[in-house]
């Protein structure tokens, strides 16, 4: 569904871009690389590790690092979470840091009851400052709802993930299709305000001629590239003709690129390498 | 399943009680009172909104009014991550104030790959210092599995919630049961060191008699009386032959019984009100 005019130009007025607009120009022609922002202590470079906020100094290192080749950040909050009020603070320094272009995605797969989902709605977006959030679909449209308000931000919600129990409850079959396809379609009865994208693995290379059609025109966003092992060529080849934008994740892969010194330079490599292999 | 012997006794030689230990001796014979501690701003008592930590100030009240009855408090993460880093900080000095003897839950539905879910653990379990967290199963067993490698701490996981948009995805019929019935099955499979509970909603009454034989003998934490609606009578008699503990939640009915300078004397009140409901 297109976002309306009215809206768009009433956005516009006041110098916001809407969430679909923002994410076109940032992803351009091709698919766009995320980077997944989610820094382990035990795994950074042995200099940052002694920083009084280390994961915000690896943050600014590494967003400087790929900045050039990615589209969009995506902070997953368990990792700050780990330090507590100091990992809350570093969290939104490093989302502060984004240039301006990128899109910020809050990663905390949340869902809840509406008044609920309220409050975290407003805690990614007003709090960090995120442009999107990840949520979870399993309590419904309403723990979805609070997400979707406002044109310039936007959700992804999870449909079919990359890992191994992502199979215990979203391949079952219900009234002849998985659950991954009915939150599809709760997905797109959703998107008034052009807003809802779907978070879908790359781990399950078959499943893009079926769900590509499924998800028409919303936006992906794609985990399982890189340390989770999901290959590329069939991801490319897949997204070739899919009339949306779709954000290519990719976490470890980029950001443990090396544990040395050269630590930058390696993660610089990574971005560029993967997205030449999206776009080539 | 129950726990084994030697795990027991390796954990209470270190002064530690197993989960499900914990959890019944909270309980007591009856259903236990779990009070949810979701302080929003505008509603709090205006004296306490001037604090410079009013989450913990009014939360501390809360908690000294109703401790006599509560066998448990339940902090809601949406509404301390509404103030970022500060509102942090107030959620790990309130779970510091709850009296030994309670069971801390942890309330934010967390569910996300195995990586990810075992800094959640760690952030909820060792960081914050909670005794249980309550998960989300879409992404299967492999994201509720680090929430479950502990006797000490527990996972309830979500299995039918009190909302309106709970039917969308969890009563959909697969292999002739709906979702939440897989959940629940998938969920006894992972309570290998019985600290496996379930949340199920209390708005739909008419559910019991199906569910808590499939329940068998997980501890259950039901949400949804009070504000949300549930009807207590028809808990209290499904609940009479259940052989587990059972932490029935009120939230807002409680910590907002009044919003005058006799708050804590209401909140004490409706804490007493409802648990003699639940046990006369």
């Amino acid at each position: 569904m297109q976002v309306t005019n009215v809206e768009s130009i009433a956005l516009e007025a006041k110098g916001t871009l809407t969430f679909s607009a923002r994410l076109k120009a940032a992803t351009g022609d091709g698919p766009g690389l995320c980077v997944g922002l989610d820094p382990l202590l035990e795994r950074l470079p042995e200099k940052l590790r002694q920083s009084s906020e280390p994961l915000l100094s690896f943050n600014l290192e590494i967003i400087e690092a790929t900045s050039e080749y990615a589209s969009a950040y995506k902070p997953n909050l368990a990792f700050y979470e780990l330090f507590g009020a100091a990992g809350w603070r570093q969290l939104e320094e490093t989302i502060r840091a984004v240039p301006e272009g990128k899109v910020v995605i809050a990663d905390g797969k949340r869902g809840d009851i509406g008044s609920t989902a309220k409050a975290y709605a407003a805690a990614l977006f007003d709090g960090l400052g995120s442009d999107a959030a990840t949520v979870n679909p399993y309590l419904g449209s309403d723990a979805l709802d609070p997400f979707l308000q406002r044109q310039d931000k936007g959700a992804f919600i999870l449909a079919l993930t990359s890992n191994p129990g992502g199979s215990d409850l979203q391949q079952l079959i219900s009234e002849g299709e998985p659950i991954y396809s009915h939150v599809i379609r709760l997905a797109r009865g959703l998107n008034r305000l052009g807003n809802v994208g779907l978070v879908v693995g790359a781990t399950r290379p078959e499943i893009w001629p079926e769900i590509l059609p499924q998800a028409e025109d919303l936006p992906l966003l794609i985990p399982g590239v890189g340390a989770q092992g999901g290959g590329v060529a069939a991801l490319k080849e897949a997204l070739k003709s899919y009339p949306a934008p779709a954000l290519v994740n990719a976490s470890r892969s980029i950001i443990y690129a090396s544990s040395g010194d050269d630590f930058k330079r390696a993660a610089r490599d990574a971005a560029r390498r993967l997205l030449d292999q999206l776009r080539s």
